[in-house]
């Protein structure tokens, strides 16, 4: 059989790492595949210092639209980031009838849906196992492993920039912001960090995992995000002291009132595996209802990693690349005209259980005033921790872990606490998830 | 579109689980498959007792050969365990046209061969992600999610009932036999244990990973395998004291030399993510060239975790199921014409480090004397623990943890140890494995 063309758009870091993999592995490939893939076209700006294609036999071009308009070009693989440029060359690589495979996880969590309806039209697949916790293989675990299972939740740690502050903080003791200044030191952390710590990124990928999970449109606009910015190595502490470890997660969940879609900090117990993913590695963990837990660990980043997601979505659209729709697992795994219109959740209407940090002047009665509160709003009190912290002994640390409660409930109680007059500065809340069934 | 109809050997454990998946999952499987699943026949011992199915809807019956051979039944799901009668109700089925899905590990692993050939001839599918380390979906991750990799190695701990064995004597500092009752009592561990205990089961279960991990034929007869039985404690708390964690594990690894594939205790580093994994649960760590490591952590038994690997094969044999072969994952993920004829390496000429205990009298000069036999090798000493058990004064215990050594080399430095005068009994020999790069 002839080798299928691919067009390459980009020849960055991931777009590198999949030409560099494909290259090397194309032995194996065949192997598997009983058929070779080629690399025929590459855009890129710059294009004209690169030097693992051979311009003779390649065409390279810095204009990506030459390629999406190509007519040997049977495959486009996206890998040039952003929102604009890219939703256009991926939207006229369809209408050309060409199959996509992309690693743009904002792309996908922002255009998906008009994106993955175009591909529907046209009869073309639409590829993105990169785009979620790079080389680890989620997508296709939620969309074809699991497929016998209802997914109950996920919960993720799917920002490697994120992860790796956390794990410095908590094993050396350091501030956000110098663990940050370490990260973009290092090539993890864009010099706009925010995408990173903000929760952004970790948002579109939870995006996507909701919608592959339980069948639903692609919702970003509606994910709840909070960022790791204001997490200091005092509640990593005392966090630890409780036998928990503070993680970015994505979390999402199936109810009965909706679905639940947050990034945000979050403790969980020390025991749980997923507490042990440390650095810049990712973790997916999804719960199922006939399978239980199960747990997917690898790299989120970098280029032969990313390149490992790229290539088997290359791989698999090249062994259906003629073959009809009904043989495909559909975009998001669901039939498109099967999905379901349940609500994705406002955050006031989600129940986790929450460790709070409130400090107060140390003097008597304290505790049994903000005990009070709290049981005046039936919100029970699991653990708690009272601190006096070195630097400054006027005041006390009051620790609480508190049971699974709204948000909107706890947020009444919170601006009681507040308005104590013994009590300084705001509460800091974080929410606790213990991740079991 | 009809309905596809299925037909369940074995209605036991797992059976049970399939049939009760299938059922309660319905609806949201026909939402992803825009097709429904339905089981039409099943076999079973004592199957007038059944209380799952309607008798005036489901052809219920004593004999598996009923179904195999009914022109109704479009998949076949082999539920019943064992060699000869599944074999012979496979092949049957195969050769009827049926395609078949398994949870049968000994079958693939040891007539797998056979069986994939005849389906292959007859065009029909061979599915058995069951087979493998229960609901983690590991064998579609390395035949299609990790496709764009050369894998390099695997280690996996796909024993639950050796992995439960091994937490309690680690945690609780229990012996092996003791622990062992109980996980009989609890149902982990069948009445006769040794298909556990000395890795028979997780030799098969390595067998059928190194087959799709290498593109190599099936060979258990060359799986090395050594079980746990002969893990004392004392060695778990010395592992401990040196950092490292013991293991069953399941390893095989491409060497320009061959394939190694091979069952044992091992002792790996504490702080690898894998050494976390307790009690009865799986996990699955592989190394691939462009991925790195990526691990898989799940339920490796039970009823609806199996049930759960088994309903995802039957969905993926319905979404093809009139489909050309070209467009399938082939057998063992390698096309058959492609398999490759590496070797697997004899354990003599497969390389690791070791951990050795050596009881000696207690006197001057051992240490010296066993020191210099290793020198003598050129074999390295990374480590050495020296230890005065409490119940017995004269007799020391000399712990070594040794480089990296070919086992034929290591074998003939151990003899010359034992030989010592002042050395008492068998030195005590596990492999250690950094699971690093």
């Amino acid at each position: 059989m002839q080798a299928v063309k691919v067009g390459l758009l980009g020849l960055g870091t991931v777009g590198g790492g999949t030409a560099t993999v494909l290259l090397r592995n194309a032995e194996e490939i065949q192997r598997r595949l009983g058929r070779a893939i080629e690399i025929t076209h590459v855009a890129g700006l710059g294009i004209a210092s690169q030097t693992i294609f051979d311009p003779a036999k390649v065409k390279l071009t810095e204009d990506a639209a030459e390629v999406v308009n190509d007519p040997e070009v049977q495959i486009v693989v996206e890998l040039i980031g952003g929102y604009i440029l890219a939703r256009e060359l991926v939207l006229t690589a369809i209408a050309n009838g060409k199959h996509v495979v992309t690693a743009n996880k904002a792309l996908i969590a922002t255009h998906g849906t008009e994106i993955i309806r175009a591909a529907n039209e046209k009869g073309v697949t639409v590829a993105y196992e990169a785009a979620v916790a790079g080389g680890i293989p989620i997508i296709k675990a939620l969309r074809e492993g699991l497929a016998g299972n209802q997914i109950q939740w996920i919960a993720g740690i799917i920002n490697g920039t994120g992860n790796f502050i956390l794990t410095e903080m908590r094993d050396k003791g350091r501030a956000f912001d110098e663990v940050l200044l370490e990260a973009q030191k290092k090539g993890y952390a864009e010099a706009d960090p925010t995408f990173d710590v903000e929760g952004i990124d970790a948002a579109h990928k939870l995006t996507i995992l909701a919608a592959i999970a339980f069948g639903i449109e692609l919702q970003f606009e509606k994910c709840y995000t909070e960022g790791i910015s204001k997490i200091t190595t005092v509640d990593v502490e005392y966090a630890r002291e409780l036998g928990y470890v503070i993680k970015h997660l994505g979390i999402t969940r199936k109810t009965d009132a909706g679905i639940e879609l947050r990034v945000h900090p979050t403790l969980i117990p020390r025991k749980r595996l997923i507490a042990n993913v440390d650095g810049v590695m990712n973790a997916v963990l999804v719960q199922g209802d006939a399978v239980g837990p199960t747990l997917y660990y690898g790299a989120g980043a970098g280029a032969e990693p990313t390149a490992s997601a790229v290539v088997a979505d290359i791989i698999d659209t090249v062994r259906l690349i003629d073959a009809p729709a009904v043989y495909k697992v559909p975009a998001l795994g669901f039939q498109p005209s099967a999905l379901s219109v349940a609500p994705i959740l406002p955050v006031e209407l989600v129940k986790t259980a929450y460790y709070l940090r409130i400090d107060a002047e140390d003097k008597p009665g304290v505790l049994a005033e903000v005990s009070e509160i709290f049981a005046d709003h039936e919100i029970s009190i699991e653990a708690v921790l009272q601190k006096e912290p070195e630097e400054d002994e006027a005041v006390v640390h009051l620790v609480l872990l508190i049971q699974r409660v709204l948000e909107q409930n706890v947020n009444i109680a919170i601006a009681e606490v507040q308005a104590l007059t013994s009590v300084m500065g705001e509460v800091v809340r974080i929410r606790v998830e213990h991740l079991g069934k």
